[in-house]
């Protein structure tokens, strides 16, 4: 049996941000499958196999003809829908050809594509990404595109926040996340590691966001909702102020988003942002959050990326199998529970 | 069965300009081979197996000594023939102690290699390319080395001029093309496509050629002549005055040339010229024409290979067999059927 | 039955020079596998596997915490024996959390590391390389570090001279190389090549050195202790002074030093030295030698590697096997065989 693919391909992936797409063709690779991607003149954003029916020139060097594409080899040309509208010196186009379109939604700022099989692309499945719209949490974020990791390893990255001790030491590393508990739980699509540190000293960039002295409760409550999304609730209030008991008045709340899609089965496009709740007008506090997590090399986000590079290169080299695991690993591993299982329903045998 | 190769061995491919042969060692692959060309004292170019019988050191790293080749590691010498007249330290010389030599024929300035059996390398069967003599014909071509792309996407490239409307539209490019109607015809070693647009409006490339006012009757007679050689026949006449029925003395007539060698499966040389017979002192024109195919990936040709190495990336990326094809592909569908047929005859079962 | 492997495991290889390792973390891979180096307090070289067993981040990305070595990524700490000495957020270590540790031996001025089976790291079979310590003979060498070339293709290289008439002509190569007589002569562990080259005249780099007119007796004696170490005893003396009778007090004597390591199956590691007896203060002419031999691909080695490094591409292309093979091998096949030997002995058939 050949090993199981990387990602399933049935589910919502973040393909770009909002932004991104226009009136201009525009390519990015999505679960190992080409698209072009680009917004008709109402608006609505299209993706389309990114091959020419005729001889696979990349759609994505042709160009917008109104709603249509048209490829830039033959001068085919194909609707928003996939289906040939011209073909060069001839007057019957065969019904069969074709591209494909891919199911997509725009929501939260982002935009989502279905890459398995569109009967089943049901937009209620899409994941809660709200706090990414702009709204009632603010923040800046962007986009590692071609990161050279699994997606997944993304996943076990922020699912386990040990690492911010190690990778992240002097600005949210914290010897107190080695002793605090958690608790891992779970329900048939999310998978939350829950961890309270009662009474600490908070860490520098924490102590910096609460602008209070004296000691705090901080919490970390990640979720992922899987397979693509990640969600971190974080924070510090004054000890004693009722954090865990569920009155965060006093203290700061952050959320750290990740939307993951897998570019390939060891590359993928990360879309990021770090929202909050407080001082939500400061946009000089929104850069410098923006500057904290992306800024050449040196940024927290910077750190893991040169981690999980290198253990990506390193699992290449080296395919032991499986990972050992720790006991910080349970959010993880229930992550990549869920996900294995949206993977195994795609198997061959599966559907019989 | 494994897939037939992507090229037949018995045939002349070219090489080399005749003018990048000289007395200096010189190296390039031709059909998966590594070969070191060079010329002997009498001016005879000669190719050999850029690999020494000894240790596999590509001679082209050591130097000529008079008509042979020495090696640059230990010294052993090759005559012209590939025959080892030299080993250090020893007198007696290994007699299987050879490397290969290839046929060679120099002729219409290109040196055409036969990389098959040496037994069937008949000079009878090199290709015709007289236009690029020098002599009727006036031009100054060049050549693409290493080109990205199976040699094959060349000759489809070449034998649908449809795409001119699209990869070049503004200069050679013209919707006429798509309206007029058009005739593949074939026979045992040649594949032609002839298109005639009669009392167009002319493209701007042409009507600067001709620089008479008024509509013209365009030509496009397209010709592979299995499996490495496209000679493509284009002009424009004043309408009316007989083109098509045989007098173009009222028009200006050129002939773009293509001698194609394969490299690897998925790489190429493209010896290319345009020539042509008006203007023919004119210096200036035949400069301007080199410039309007090859400026710095601004030509007519640097449009074409953009769009031939993304299509190899595709075709690698998606390797979806065969290819559907259009009417417009009649002409390439002929020269790929005959190339097709001199790599059948090569199949290991096809000589019982 | 799979191809042999290109080196035995079961053998000292030299990893580094002494001084490249200290208190910071040093990676390298030997034989195909990642090594992390460096030094305890107690100024003990260590090597360990480069990979966390958690989750095979390489552990050169974390940093020595005293005599152990901290992960970057979740903070797992390793001794110096490989065996895990803490684990994050709990208490209990799992028994069996190991990084591989390598034998090392410094002796030399070069630290040797036992890739194989550890139980038979003896250091009794370090190969014999005194002449690299620094006291009786004097030379600065280096280390060409990935080398782009299969180990044995150096070891071929320094056990034929030959190639030094052709490669480094106008410095130490000669003609009378070619006409001297030579042997070749072996033991269990050794082959070596000895050739003596009576009343000639001295080539440049060796006039210069002995800085006496007239004709010399050059002597070239090259042994290779299977499997990683070349040790060529060379020079010339005034012809008729008894050198080869074993009196070479009128002379000067030198010896090339190489100790190799397999980094993959087509890469090493070479750490050379060129030292001498003669003129041991003369630190000008120390410089100069390593200015000889490295100097901006102008030296003899960035001579030999041009050479090298074509040659291992040309095998990759055309694994035509097994070589043809001139007088002049001999020493270089002696050396083969000894190192298929080594090979072969670890056969998994052989085990039975």
């Amino acid at each position: 049996m050949p090993p199981d693919p990387a990602y399933p391909l049935n589910a919502w992936y973040p393909a770009a941000w909002g932004h991104e797409i226009g009136r201009e063709l525009f390519a990015r690779k999505i679960c190992d499958q080409n698209v072009v991607f680009y917004r008709r003149q109402d608006g609505v954003a299209v993706a389309l196999e990114d091959a020419c029916w005729h001889r696979l020139l990349p759609l994505s060097l042709g160009r917008l003809r109104g709603d249509e594409v048209m490829c830039g080899y033959h001068g085919l040309v194909f609707n928003s829908a996939g289906r040939c509208s011209f073909m060069p010196a001839q007057k019957t186009i065969n019904p069969s050809a074709c591209v494909r379109a891919f199911p997509l939604v725009e929501r939260h700022r982002l935009i989502w594509l279905w890459p398995g099989d569109p009967a089943l692309a049901d937009p209620a499945k899409l994941p809660d990404f709200y706090w990414n719209d702009g709204t009632d949490w603010v923040g800046d974020g962007g986009t590692f595109v071609s990161l050279k990791c699994d997606w997944r390893l993304v996943v076990d990255n922020l699912m386990d926040l040990t690492h911010e001790t190690y990778v992240h030491a002097g600005s949210i590393g914290d010897e107190a996340i080695l002793e605090a508990p958690f608790e891992a739980t779970h329900d048939e699509r999310t998978a939350t590691l829950t961890r309270w540190m009662i009474g600490i000293e908070p860490p520098p960039f924490w102590a910096r966001q609460l602008g209070k002295p004296g000691l705090v409760d901080r919490w970390q409550i990640v979720r992922c909702e899987a397979p693509a999304v990640v969600v971190g609730d974080v924070g510090v209030a004054p000890t004693g102020t009722g954090a865990r008991q569920g009155d965060r008045t006093q203290g700061v709340n952050g959320a750290f988003l990740a939307a993951l899609a897998p570019e390939t089965a060891t590359t993928c496009h990360y879309f990021w942002n770090f929202v909050r709740t407080f001082h939500r007008d400061d946009s000089g506090l929104t850069a410098a959050l923006q500057k904290a997590h992306v800024n050449q090399d040196a940024g927290v986000y910077d750190q893991d990326h040169r981690v999980l590079e290198a253990q990506q290169r390193a699992i290449l080299e080296n395919p032991r199998q499986p990972f050992y695991n720790l006991n910080i690993d349970a959010g993880a591993l229930w992550a990549r529970r869920l996900i294995d299982d949206l993977v195994a329903r795609e198997r061959p045998s599966a559907a019989e």
